[in-house]
């Protein structure tokens, strides 16, 4: 985000090399062809400083405008942008001159433009990449299956599309909110090289960028920069190439690097529209600069790719630093934490985790492709305009009435019957016209996780009783409550049940089980009000505080909280009552205590009989702010336990890291703002602990949190802001929507566990999963066909505790792209973090694995043909995989946190 | 000027055709190539509407920017605008689709790109406008001789490199302020098709453009426009294509034409720097709207250039209005009359003019093409941002500077003497450190005039006598008068003298005359102080009256007075003293009254004694503007002479108008602007007459006047506001310099001349023409050596007094350009008004003529291969030339205003 003066965006360089599973791998030099790799990087000069020239552009998927008005150049009054003609004028730039390089990262946009080409344009872009053009990924704080899917997707368009050629080198992360370890792990799993400007402090990075990932001052040649061009004609006026060479060589000596080499980045937002300008004045450059060599400069100035540049850092044979911690929360200035987008747009953030799960008993190219954009660092962050977001929202809507199709008619194949079937989106709300309605229907549950689950259910109903059997014709204890009030009010209309029909379902792994259920009685129901279980009550703030956002005192240079930024105006949070009324209930199924804080502030804590958590179904909206005050509001557990000031959060749903107040792992502190400088992202969970007790929270979607005080958790959970804050986006976070004109409302839980820490992660780790990849519902009116199949498994057998089944997907005619993932760390369980084996060939149970092929992480690579450069750590020891040969091709083994991916050979049993 | 939502600028396309004289010719088609001109249309459809879109962009040669800024696209920051990109990226495009076209006009522009080209690029473009691609020419209110030595200068540029094809075939004005009729009539000298928007009553034009030369609304494709692009892809949002080409078809059927043909001007302001946007479109535009035939839409649109537009409007043989006014003054709304511009920047002004003169003692190509940007109609307009204007006065500084090198070689050569030359550009504030100094110089009298001409000179001197001998020996009368109070108080430091030196001096006919100074007597002069003759004063204005420029009182809605336009607060004007100190003298040489009406307005009314005009020297600056208040400052002549609501103005400094108050000729004016509505331009002159007297007044420079009451006539000396009048310039026009920083002093004469009428042009004829080419005066200290030659003449005998050489220049080894021109019109005159006949090889003294060619005007094609569309004309009429052959090569007839143009083959003598 460039859009403004005030802030200086980070440049993330992530170089990447010795993944032990996955990355952006390099082919060894035999099977290199000869035009493509770092064949194609130009030669640098051994005895001067090389400077690297990087032309680039920076397209974001979505932000100010949407995906397809970037492609195409649409509200150009918003925001100057329009990615087709980037990709047409770089194409046309790269041909005038063979010595030209480009980097394009963004292959969403990419897909389009390629697809709209004539053969022969195909076919010179095909050229361009042989010759060395170098093509990347991008990312977000997203969780890390959606990565995966959305890098396996890009990649494998690549793939198919340019071959080997087109396979990216290095990982090209610019512009992120922060940095991610999980991130890097994905990339790497093993060890990082970057160069970034204002994270303050950088641990030895080989070289700091100049100005972030923007060309240096004064050397901006795009239509969007008003830079002087390179006047080198001597009869015109002005003639200013002898200024331009001075100012240059002081620019690149006045770097600090660590070799001879330095990397300029050439390029910024939507940047190259008209990549003459680029183009031209880089050549000159280049000329002028180095005519200088004979004058003594010592400087050589090249075109040249991330890749290339690595290379060259690879040649200096230097030691290099290892990270291991991540760079989180980011700031660009003391009181401007960029941890308010953790929690921005919960509404769109929730409905992007649960896509993901509509993709894992899919492969709709389509859905895919919508949620892939979604994980762009604009879309998944909230950081978007309003009528962005609303794009996105309707590409998933989209995506999800394809899917239900497809889900339909794989559901009519396995079970045999055609009976149409229901989706019902809004059960979060209590609204279902089928169940609200039927006397009589089934209930389908699908389950797309590779171990068995079992799940209540709440369906909004109006009868007062219910007789349920599972797909074995045994009866399944039910119960009928009252909707509440909450859930009353915030339907608006769209679903009238009184009651809600509670029941646990189970289904097999990677399967189905069907219910059936009859209506028995109408009228109201009687339930039972009680009193719940001691520990919560005294585990519980029964209040729900806010803090007021900084307004900036109507002033620029106060910052105030905004889409990108968290910043509370005192670091007190108010309460917004320190009362609640309050019903609870009891049932065979279910405790639960309803409690309404005020009108837009409300909470259902729930216990079901067979859950191993409490369930913290809140509702907050819409945020009133008629006292002309931003509000951000949290869910703050307190708790007895001695946490002393550490706390912990995932990373990108997987690896857990340690987070301590005021303090970061590898740089002196000094803590400027006292709540937002100790929120960080909680994609899937975070949890406090200390000897005795661990007490988790497993969250249904990305938010911020942190740990202000021991003992204590706080999550953020809403935030309705007044003002911009000066990042781009240029406008205040302040959703409405049709159904909610006054204010938007969010439902969301936080699932609850307290344990021994020796065995929390048994409990979370699971439970997160459970909470991404929830069972799909689906409904079918009236009575079954007799024929119909009621429940079924795609596995032989359910898998060990340990191995989530990352991915399960078609590839083409005859192979199923598969991960299987070892879903605990190493140490945090006893049992479940021991290395696990499966074979691959007792898995499915419609399908034969003919044969297998290990691939990279994101699939574009055979393993067997990974080599990377090999460097030294400044540990001395390499980070060089060292495994056992398998015992048999079939049997896999996985470590703690490994996750391997196969292409299998298949054949429909 | 587009900067602006306020402005919408009118177009005027100028279809020229029939000239007798001058033009952008047509070859027949036996000697057109078979790919270029007409040849090179597309084929349009008969029974359908033809839509012509005309790629094309407007490109000042200096406005916000200067030329080599806007040439470079440096200075972004103040306007984006880079023309090197613009040819660049059209090219690119002309070769991605045969079907696509383009017409640049600036050649200021394209000969510094082409100059920088490969000789493949070079080669490339020779092509395209081999296959049809048309270059022409801009223009501005500027002095005819200057318009013609542009024109010149161009065109031989294109005929040069691109030979016939390059030849343009159409005049293409967009972007006037207002039109001259002598500037058509130098086109073609006879009739006139335009095309206009907003020039209020149009007279039967082909077709009005739907948004001046801008594409239609919502069509606009630049880099620097929002309108949508066209969305075709299917599979992405936002496809618009329908809704495109219902857009196109209702604008289309909505414009007024004559024939089945339409033009689309598809461009605007610098636009095409990433012509990729507009092609890219404009393609897709043609494909889908034409896709609409099948469904009986009825409209064919297709990529044109005027030319192929003129064609199908002549194939359609319709009878055409004829038009005789011209188009000034210019508004674009009731009370926006731009009438500020014909004297804003009148230092700017002089300076273009007597530049001009330079050219005719010179062919260095530098100042020529110094003068020619200058042309351009923000130049001499004085619509440009100071620092423009600083950087066409710093150019033609430049060309002087290179210029004066030349000419002293040439005085050298011709004299015999290599003694140092001295040049005194500021002798008009007596500043000469020679002349100051010297007690013996000699004065070199150069006339580019091809008659003898009387000069009276002042040299600032600090002597009080001095001798003073001619070529031939003989003693000339001299006399010593005090420098005046206003001159010493406008020097600043740049000058001491006391004194002024008088005494009158006479040239030969293109050639000089050397005087010989010698410092009699040291001391303070006794002048003789009387009164002059008795008619001035009876006939002139003791006062200098101002306006008070209208502030728009702070609102955006009410227009202001500004660097385009003129606009007073009242309509009475503002005297500035009612009485004026004086000084009168009077010796042999002169009669002169000093007059100072305030500390900022002074004059000086002098009378030569072989002089046959009063001249008015007036002097006015610096404009206080302490009062908030923006001034324009005039000079009104007051007479008894019976006008009747009817003065006179001179077009472009040679046809000569007749205005008639509040009316025009053509159409119904409700007048709005009783001051600014009724000036006109003042290029060279205007007058008042009745049935016994004619008041002339000849003007040193483009100036602003009007008629308001009978008898009166008033000029626009200067102007000093403070507001900037929304046309785009962002500036006010308050112009200081270094040695001005209080606000600018500028001087300059009127020369007024009052003859029956009958016998008014014979004296204001050779007047103007002696305004416009001075004598150049230059310096040497010393005794002459004996043997220089003292006089020269490059004629062989004194021309016809009708006879103007308007053009005297090398063309190359072998040959002359020569142009001579009957400076009278019909019947204003009695016998200089006749034909006459001038014999070509009794002309110069030092060349003998070999062989002549007659060629058109802009000399860039031979006359006897011109020839042009047969039009028919509503008289009935053809005005094709009806001239019967010379009596012999060599003896040249000249008709009334007509300019004839040849090539002479000569050898010097």
């Amino acid at each position: 985000k460039m859009a403004t003066p005030v802030y200086t965006p980070f440049v993330f360089l992530l170089l990447l090399f010795q993944s032990r599973v996955w990355g952006f791998p390099v082919r060894q030099t035999p099977q290199e062809s000869p035009t493509c790799g770092y064949k194609s990087c130009h030669a640098t000069k051994p005895g001067m400083l090389n400077v690297h020239l990087v032309p680039h552009t920076h397209d974001d998927v979505g932000w100010l405008k949407t995906v397809d008005q970037y492609f195409y150049g649409d509200r150009n009054d918003i925001q100057h942008a329009g990615v087709q003609y980037i990709l047409d004028s770089v194409v046309d730039q790269l041909l005038k001159n063979p010595d030209r390089r480009f980097i394009y990262v963004e292959t969403a946009f990419f897909y389009r433009w390629w697809k709209q080409q004539t053969d022969d344009m195909q076919n010179t872009v095909k050229q361009l990449v042989n010759e060395g053009k170098a093509r990347e990924g991008d990312e977000a704080t997203t969780h890390y299956s959606a990565v995966i899917d959305q890098m396996t997707m890009g990649l494998r368009f690549l793939n198919d599309t340019f071959g080997h050629c087109g396979r990216p080198r290095v990982a090209w992360h610019i512009d992120p909110f922060g940095h991610a370890r999980e991130h890097a792990s994905m990339f790497a799993q093993a060890r990082v090289i970057r160069a970034h400007s204002n994270l303050n402090p950088a641990p030895s990075p080989p070289g700091i960028l100049p100005n972030g990932y923007n060309p240096p001052e004064g050397f901006c040649w795009d239509q969007s920069c008003d830079d002087p061009p390179i006047r080198d004609d001597p009869d015109l006026e002005d003639y200013n190439v002898d200024d331009v060479v001075t100012r240059f060589l002081s620019i690149a000596h006045a770097l600090v690097y660590k070799t001879n080499h330095i990397i300029m980045t050439m390029g910024s937002d939507f940047q190259y529209e008209n990549a003459n300008l680029w183009y031209k004045n880089l050549d000159k450059l280049i000329r002028y600069v180095n005519q200088n060599q004979s004058n003594g400069s010592g400087v050589n100035v090249l075109y040249s790719t991330p890749s290339c540049y690595l290379q060259e850092l690879h040649r200096a044979n230097l030691t290099w630093p290892l990270k291991g911690d991540d760079f989180f929360p980011y700031a660009d200035s003391d009181h401007d934490f960029w941890t308010g987008y953790f929690t921005s747009r919960p509404a769109l953030k929730r409905y992007e985790r649960i896509s993901n799960s509509y993709l894992q008993c899919s492969v709709l190219w389509l859905v895919e492709k919508a949620v892939a954009v979604a994980q762009h660092h604009d879309a998944v962050s909230g950081t978007e305009k309003q009528h962005v977001a609303n794009d996105y929202a309707r590409r998933l809507a989209n995506g999800w009435a394809h899917c239900q199709v497809l889900v339909s008619n794989t559901l009519s194949s396995l079970s045999g019957s055609s009976a149409p079937r229901v989706y019902c989106e809004h059960l979060n709300v209590s609204v279902c016209p089928l169940t609200e309605t039927s006397k009589k229907f089934s209930v389908n549950v699908y389950n797309p996780l590779a171990r068995p689950v079992s799940w209540p259910v709440r369906l909004p109903v109006n009868g007062t009783a219910y007789s349920i059997s599972d797909a074995n014709g045994k009866a399944v204890d039910s119960q009928v409550v009252p909707v509440s009030q909450a859930t009353a009010a915030v339907r608006r209309g769209r679903g009238y049940a009184v009651n809600e029909l509670l029941f646990q379902v189970q289904a097999p792994p990677l399967g189905y089980s069907t219910y059936s259920v009859s209506l028995l009685q109408n009228g109201p129901p009687s339930p039972h009000f009680v009193t719940l279980r001691d520990f919560l009550s005294s585990l519980l703030c029964v209040c729900f505080p806010r803090y007021n956002a900084s307004d900036g005192n109507n002033s620029e240079s106060i910052q105030m909280s905004g889409a990108y930024i968290f910043r509370p105006n005192t670091s007190t949070p108010f309460i917004i009552s320190k009362t609640a009324k309050t019903e609870t209930l009891q049932n065979s199924v279910v405790q639960e205590v309803r409690q309404w804080f005020s009108p837009w502030v409300s909470q259902v804590v729930r216990l079901y009989t067979d859950s191993r958590a409490l369930e913290l179904e809140w509702t907050v909206g819409p945020v009133p702010i008629g006292d002309d005050l931003g509000k951000e509001v949290i869910s703050r557990l307190d708790s007895s336990i001695n946490s002393s000031g550490v706390f912990y959060t995932d990373s990108n749903g997987r690896e857990v890291l340690q987070r301590r107040k005021d303090y970061r792992p590898t740089w002196n502190l000094r803590q400027s703002e006292p709540i937002a400088g100790n929120y960080y992202p909680i994609n899937s969970r975070a949890y406090i602990k200390d000897d005795k007790d661990q007490l988790t929270v497993v969250t249904d979607r990305s938010q911020g949190g942190g740990s202000i005080q021991d003992g204590s958790l706080e999550i953020m959970l809403h935030r309705r802001l007044l003002y911009d804050d000066v990042r781009g986006v240029g406008e205040p976070l302040n959703e409405t929507s049709d159904i909610y004109p006054e204010g938007l409302v969010v439902r969301g839980r936080l699932l609850l566990s307290l344990s021994p820490p020796a065995t929390a992660a048994d409990t979370h780790r699971p439970l997160a999963q459970e909470v991404v990849l929830q069972p799909l519902i689906t409904f079918t009116d009236g009575e079954l066909h007799p024929s119909t199949r009621l429940e079924f498994s795609g596995l032989q057998a359910v898998l060990p505790p340990a191995v989530h089944m990352l991915t399960v997907s078609q590839w083409d005619q005859d192979s199923v792209l598969l991960r299987l993932e070892h879903q605990y760390q190493a140490s945090e369980s006893k049992e479940p973090s021991q290395p696990v084996t499966v074979n691959l060939q007792k898995l499915f149970s419609t399908l034969d694995v003919l044969g297998v092929s290990e691939m990279n992480l994101s699939a574009n690579q055979w393993k067997d043909e990974m080599t990377r450069l090999d460097w030294k750590a400044e540990s001395g020891e390499k980070h060089l995989p060292k495994r056992g040969g398998d015992p048999s091709v079939w049997e896999v083994n996985l470590k703690p946190m490994e996750i391997r991916t196969f292409l299998l050979r298949v054949r429909q049993r």
